[in-house]
């Protein structure tokens, strides 16, 4: 099958299109032919070498696919072939097929192209993770998302807003904060122009947030915690910004707040599992009714995968970028 | 009434007995006459000026004691004139009258003298809120106890045993780590003496502490995270090493770990009722039955608060510091 390899690991054009065997389909797992792939930053950083597959993994990258079922392996019951899914993946997911844990599945939701449910597994599951099961965001609360016109900014705009909580963003430049505005976010903050923990103080009559979802890291980690609410939680998903700073407990205390950093990747398959059955269960529903929406960029033919990566490099995009998959028949 | 007062922030002299008018009861709120005050480390803190009482609060030392209630406030309907109580204090216990809001008062638990039950309020509400409410320890897991004999150590261990985590221990002698073997601790470490970093994780076969419950603060913060298990969560309740250190947040993601700081002091009176309620439902039938138990170190009278200052401060006692508080009639 055709699928990107990182024969070494560099720039964008260290992803090479190439022939590779087709996965093994192990029990308990299903074949994907793939129609879309998901590319996020990640990927990026696995390319980089920085971010390694975890041990047993594809070596390939790409964590997210849409795709039709091809074929089940040993145990499998609750799927067909021939059923539109879409997975979260531990890697594997810019080739024409991928072998996937069916805890790791879901049913292309009512209303979607199956073309297009790639954009949603990894920007579900971690916003759902993350705010809602880690961070516990409830109605009435100040959620914080920085990058708020990322792909999981998108998201995190839409299912803090459906929740009733008050979605405040941050983003660099003016029509970045107005799709976020478009989305429901009621706050919008060029971090380029702003100071986020002065505008987010005065906006909330100085409560502050009460959740944070943080992609930067180290850089923000001393502002994050200064904006806190009392029984606030930040939750650090990226370290754009670096990974260590001066955490001050004494402030932390004060507030009885919380700093958590999560990933997605590396956690176990039943974690994933979980997840994953949570996601089913609260976000499709909401994108079955249209509420909540994918939102992509921009489409790139698998072969344009490094076009892709410099795309989203650049951060000029607002929601999510997507790798189309034609599968050939061998 | 009699009690001890701080004219000056200092040394443990500034603790001056003296004649002070009896407190006000406001709507909601019982008397207690008391029988026995707690002494905390915070108390210590107030005395040197650094631990002001929250806004409204009494300006005397004192988190918690025990005795009998002699005046209902206003509304007041579950709680009788005559009956024996504890109590949650924000301030106020070195004296003899408290008034106190119900949500903060529990019954003596049966089989423990109302003498004794002073010793049980701050380190049973401490602990349950900490290492249950907030960090949710589940039977099986690993439970890091820094300063395991002291009244909140002694606490924590008996808890965390009971609910059948396995309770690792550090403290600073062979007498104090035995105390803490008696109750329950199952690995002891000399922090003295040994690096309990490496000494925990050989004792867990490399998993490390799932839960940790620390006083020290800053000076533990890289060795704590460093310990952590996956999906660890430390709880910093005490900043006895510092407040500020370096955080690798990189190392906290790749674990999906948690760095939390609370008190329970500053909590609002609605979130203290919460926790007492839970330690009501929780941690009451445990004491009633024998299996957990207050542990008492040693007993001064009221207008010896100096000297158990100073036995707080030496920390070489092993649980809790009481004192016994003879109400004189008027």
């Amino acid at each position: 099958m055709r699928a990107i390899t990182i024969p070494e690991p560099g720039e964008a054009d260290a992803l090479v299109p190439a022939d590779v065997p087709a996965p093994q389909v192990r029990p308990g797992e299903v074949l994907i032919d793939v129609v879309a792939a998901g590319v996020n930053r990640a990927d990026v950083m696995q390319r980089k070498g920085f971010y390694p597959p975890p041990p047993g993994e594809s070596e390939l990258p790409g964590l997210e696919v849409s795709g039709i079922i091809s074929r089940l392996g040993e145990g499998v019951e609750d799927w067909q072939v021939g059923d539109q899914v879409c997975a979260l993946l531990a890697g594997g997911g810019y080739a024409e097929q991928v072998a996937v844990p069916v805890g790791q599945v879901l049913p292309v939701p009512e209303g979607v192209a199956v073309a297009d449910a790639a954009a949603l597994p990894e920007v579900a599951c971690t916003v759902w993770s993350n705010v809602f099961l880690t961070a516990n965001l409830q109605p009435g609360e100040v959620l914080l998302v920085h990058g708020g016109s990322s792909g999981i900014g998108t998201m995190a705009i839409q299912l803090g807003r459906e929740v009733g909580a008050h979605v405040v963003v941050t983003a660099g430049s003016q029509d970045k904060l107005a799709a976020c505005a478009k989305l429901g976010a009621e706050v919008l903050v060029n971090y380029r122009e702003e100071d986020f923990v002065e505008r987010v103080r005065t906006a909330t009559d100085g409560h502050g947030a009460d959740v944070i979802l943080d992609v930067v890291g180290a850089k923000y980690l001393d502002r994050n915690t200064d904006l806190l609410a009392d029984n606030g939680r930040l939750v650090v998903i990226g370290l754009q910004g670096g990974a260590k700073a001066e955490l001050d407990l004494r402030r932390l205390l004060a507030k009885r707040a919380a700093v958590i950093a999560t990933s997605l990747r590396a956690r176990p398959a039943a974690e994933k599992a979980t997840i994953v059955a949570a996601v089913r269960e609260h976000v499709w529903p909401l994108v079955a009714s249209g509420r909540v929406t994918p939102i992509i960029h921009r489409r790139f033919p698998l072969e344009q995968a490094a076009e892709a990566h410099r795309l989203i490099e650049g951060s000029s995009h607002i929601g999510k970028i997507l790798l189309d998959v034609g599968r050939m028949e061998a």
